[in-house]
């Protein structure tokens, strides 16, 4: 389950602030490297707030990196020690989980672990924090009275992902033999900021209002599923092309008669996208206990769609959004196309899958993308992936780490969430005992190790 | 060999002007579809060309195209009639080989047959050439007294390439740890112009004056090979960034004491990068007619080298100009880095070759790249290509059909080119013999089969 926290990034009104400790004992924290993947150049915090900190007494160590997207001058100007050894701070930050070798004993860590997700490969990791005594907060814990999460990138990973399945539909579009205007949307990575990457995407929009979309290839749509701010970031970027929303019943209209100097596009949410399987109404709170109960009807809209955005969190017990059998039905030549319309060989163009739940909600969105390669085609047909824009098949695009694209942005945001909390992580001391940790319920209840035992908090999920 | 022309879009002085003609006897032409490679953008006349040529009484038909750069109404606006049906045509231009099936019998074709490079693939073209009774002009045999072509993409080819070479060079630092501005600049095919490109290009130029290369990777140098009018686009391109031009000996100098809030770069022409196996001068007659006198100097130099940008035409008796010997040793840890002062695994980051002599003068420089999948990493130690950034080896542009990504400005130059010799192009009759052909020496020469016989003019190199 993925549910990122709205970005409030200019509107932080924490119960606890930063600067309401003056009376606090000073001391040492660090933000360390990023070292999991090469396109990570985010930071938990940015120089801005490290300004904060060191303001209210904190020191701050930042350890060297060359890849962050504020750079190690930036942190130093606003009086960060920058340097390798961190062995002074007791509290260390990062974005993602830090190598094992990497690790100082008897600290407190946090970052995003993964641990919860289960996967394998942090087994070790886990045995590590473990056998080290540190004691880990896990950023994915951290959740409001009503189990929101409260840090996340928000609607930057929505917008990368947005800009980046917009560049792909360019070239596929160009590849089946038309040029349109979103040939000139580039990968998300090449834009400096949100901004500019925006300036681009408002660029092509001219163009479509001029009328600039080639007429065999008809009216085009977007689907959105889903809410929240990831959801949000993503319909932000498309709101730059002119669009018109529409209710999903009024899609078969559009497809006749849908002009082609715009877009069309609908939001559908679970109460659009379930029915309960007895006939009854909706009830989220049904729903979220017993998924089980509900069938997907996304197979009666889907046929309308050009893209599909995906920001539907899923668990083994609720249907499919689009499963691989759907997916060859919808990529059945000429799917819905009315007549002489349009000279695509099928209508699903695209997928982008912003849940973080691969092989999820979409059954064949695997992780198998990435900055350097962010885009694949899938046919369902033969259930493969290939690096093509020519072939039969769907785009998919669904990049873990989508935000790092337009990494400052990002890093503004995560660290305007993340700044009032950190006065709890900083009274915490790897070497007391966890029932004497004095913090606010949000961070108290993402610790996952501590004093090298699991704490109450671990769920293996 | 690949000697493109300079374009000279703005200042064409042709002999015999298509306006020169007003006697002409009334006729139609046809411009057809492109359907060799879907990223195919380019046409071989503009617009304002065809408009030209309506006003000079020729009726100009253009077969749709959903991809073409300028789209099917921008022609009709100038009185092109837009039609599938050509037949009525005598003389068809193109830009790249015209499909078997598609080819018409008894007309004049232009197009760039590629049949003189000897591909097995043209082969069967040839025959269909022959067996339709086409005259077949080939562009690339359209040359000057001095046998310089006189037809090209020119410098738009050079600039596409360097900025996919930027472009690659931003990702594979950042594989590499290091984040700097080359990032910010898109693979060409997504800017819509050149001038938009070369906007992106300044903005990371303005970056990298105001100090934003970070100092582990040490002075970036550009090393040019070649002459002409694809190098002289590559190099405007990297003009948008703080450069500074030196002699090679000044090299070993720069990347001691050089500043990194600019570039180096140095031209190597075939005087610095040949010498006499006799001891004698550099003679460019000798070299042309006996290029295995002489003895290639370049790995002398290229150990300075961040990048290598190749312009340089081959015949197989050269000497190369990169061997995968050379790339070994180039790529061999910390290569000429002096201690300390760069934490790249070696100097050598990237080449582009836009010699269109594929596993020519860098040897294992093949066609391995396409507008979809621009780059890929090229490993010396066990002779393989990789679409990565992030593992042993360079990376490796070598595009054919550069300038189809910045389609527009490649078809003005070329069209302006062109458009002086369609008049004589225009008074062929494929029907007639060729003795009667009247037409000038640079397309008459350019004529390589008529009535059904490959002609004097014919050299299957």
């Amino acid at each position: 389950m993925a549910r990122m926290a709205i970005c409030r990034c200019r509107a932080v009104t924490p119960s606890r602030s930063i600067s309401q400790s003056p009376d606090e004992k000073a001391g040492v924290m660090a933000i360390c490297q990023e070292t999991l993947n090469v396109w990570e150049k985010r930071a938990p915090l940015a120089p801005h707030h490290v300004e904060q900190l060191i303001q209210n007494g904190i020191k701050v160590i930042v350890q060297p990196s060359e890849r962050r997207a504020y750079n190690d001058t930036a942190y130093s100007q606003m009086g960060a020690e920058v340097q390798e050894d961190i062995s002074e701070a007791s509290l260390v930050i990062g974005v993602k989980q830090v190598p094992i070798d990497h690790l100082l004993p008897n600290k407190t860590y946090a970052f995003f672990s993964q641990i919860a997700k289960g996967q394998l490969s942090n087994i070790s990791l886990l045995n590590a924090v473990l056998k080290k005594n540190i004691r880990l907060i896990d950023y994915r814990r951290m959740v409001d009275s009503e189990g929101t999460p409260v840090l996340g990138f928000g609607k930057y990973a929505g917008a990368a992902g947005m800009i980046n399945i917009l560049h792909v539909i360019g070239l596929r579009l160009l590849a089946l033999g038309h040029y349109t205007p979103f040939l000139h949307i580039a990968p998300c990575h090449s834009y400096s900021n949100f901004e500019v990457a925006r300036q681009a995407v408002r660029v092509a929009g001219s163009k479509i209002s001029l009328g600039q979309m080639p007429n065999p290839i008809g009216p085009i749509t977007f689907i959105f599923t889903g809410t929240g701010a990831v959801l949000q970031g993503a319909q932000e970027i498309l709101q730059e092309l002119p669009l018109e929303y529409s209710h999903p019943q009024c899609l078969p209209t559009f497809l006749e008669n849908g002009a082609l100097n715009k877009l069309h596009a609908c939001v559908l949410q679970k109460q659009d996208l379930y029915k309960h399987k007895n006939g009854g109404n909706f009830d989220n709170k049904e729903f979220l206990s017993h998924p089980e109960r509900y069938a997907g009807t996304f197979s009666k809209i889907a046929p309308y769609a050009s893209c599909v955005v995906n920001g539907l969190p899923w668990t083994p017990s609720s249907s499919r959004l689009i499963s691989i059998r759907d997916a060859k039905a919808l990529l059945q030549p000429r799917t819905l196309l009315p007549p002489g319309s349009s000279r695509l060989p099928h209508r699903l163009l695209a997928i982008c899958d912003l849940s973080d739940d691969p092989e999820g909600s979409i059954e064949f969105a695997k992780e198998c993308t990435a900055v350097d390669s962010p885009f694949c085609l899938y046919d369902p047909e033969e259930d493969t992936y290939k690096h093509s824009f020519r072939e039969r098949g769907v785009m998919l695009c669904s990049i873990d780490m989508m935000s790092a694209q337009i990494a400052r942005n990002a890093t503004d945001c995560f660290g305007s969430l993340l700044l009032p909390y950190i006065r709890d992580m900083f009274r915490s001391s790897a070497m007391t005992p966890f029932e004497d940790y004095d913090a606010g319920p949000i961070v108290k209840n993402a610790v996952i190790t501590s004093n090298g035992k699991l704490t109450f908090n671990f769920k293996y999920t």
